[in-house]
């Protein structure tokens, strides 16, 4: 059966940001400071060194009850038992990641147009990320930003539950809720944050 | 049940020698000229664009009985059905890729030095790839280079077949067969061949 999750207050994680011996601890500060959701992603390491600091996360996160999510690679998934995968429009096609891990893990896939959060909505997958919300330094390769109206307006299209990336930090993130999205996703403000868990506490005040 | 294969003339693709889009004609073009096998290198494309090309190529290389491998990606082996995957060193560690592909699929493993051939021993994988025998401009994080003495030690000591590579050409390969080797792995010597059927029917005379 598939776990049931909480998006509300999803980290994504950078070890572009961080080193990645760092992460674990990182991580799980930002779990008691109230993270719901981690998901790992991993652009640079070899195979071997991802499945490592995967294996890592999952025994920190299984601790507290908080999922897993790979970002792209369902091999490295698949080699931990995470709890599922997140995707963008350039990653595995949806219905081959969904055969692939069967009806029980989480699937959630990247939206960066109105247009694919209707074609989203012919397929089940678990939520949608709404990418990106605002302007970010941490990805480069997306071209315009919903804003808060775009989320209200994506929330209204999708029958799927929404959570939104992208330039997210304390300032901006309440407006996000109110529009009706079901999560912020946070890379940069609580990856760099210096007291990671007080910046999550904070996040989850505002929430 | 597993595939039987012929590693004797093993074609292993470098997409940063050739577009990703004139794979399929060049892959075919050595497959004409007696090609046993190929293997689907690529570091850079998104997983998309990996997914699809690597699709291409099962197309065609299934038309002439001839098994595709899938370097490291597992998440791609499986979205094709490949015949089975070749792992490094830093790639997903042996036991859990078997875990995932099932006993069916072919796995080869790079070993780049006698204890990694002694501890090869210890696991079913389907061939060992020697590597490097000789320098290569295509590999520049190994260390050393076994020669053809190495390969006739390894050859010895090892008690899975064997698929030597890094800098094989015309020029040197009769010698690794010599020293028992059940084939030859090349890269550039056949990508960046102008005539890639000639160049690979080449290699079959001497073999």
């Amino acid at each position: 059966m598939k776990a049931s999750f909480n998006p509300s207050l999803y980290l994504v994680t950078d070890s572009t940001m961080v080193s990645i011996t760092e992460l674990p601890t990182i991580v799980e500060k930002c779990v008691l400071g109230g993270v719901t959701m981690v998901q790992l992603r991993e652009k640079t390491a070899s195979t071997r060194a991802f499945v490592s600091i995967a294996f890592q996360l999952k025994e920190i996160l299984a601790k507290y009850h908080v999922p897993l999510i790979i970002n792209d690679r369902i091999d490295v998934a698949l080699a931990i038992d995470a709890d599922g995968i997140h995707i963008g429009q350039d990653d595995m096609p949806y219905h081959i990641a969904r055969r692939i891990l069967g009806p029980d893990k989480i699937i959630g896939l990247s939206v960066e147009s109105y247009k694919q959060v209707e074609e989203a909505n012919l397929l089940d997958v678990d939520y949608i990320g709404i990418s990106p919300v605002f302007n970010t330094p941490t990805k480069t390769d997306t071209k315009t930003t919903f804003g808060i109206e775009g989320v209200e307006k994506i929330v209204a299209m999708s029958k799927h539950r929404t959570v939104a990336i992208g330039g997210i930090h304390l300032d901006n993130a309440r407006p996000i809720i109110k529009a009706g999205a079901n999560g912020v996703a946070v890379v940069s403000a609580l990856m760099k944050a210096t007291d990671p868990k007080k910046e999550a506490q904070k996040f989850k005040e505002i929430l």
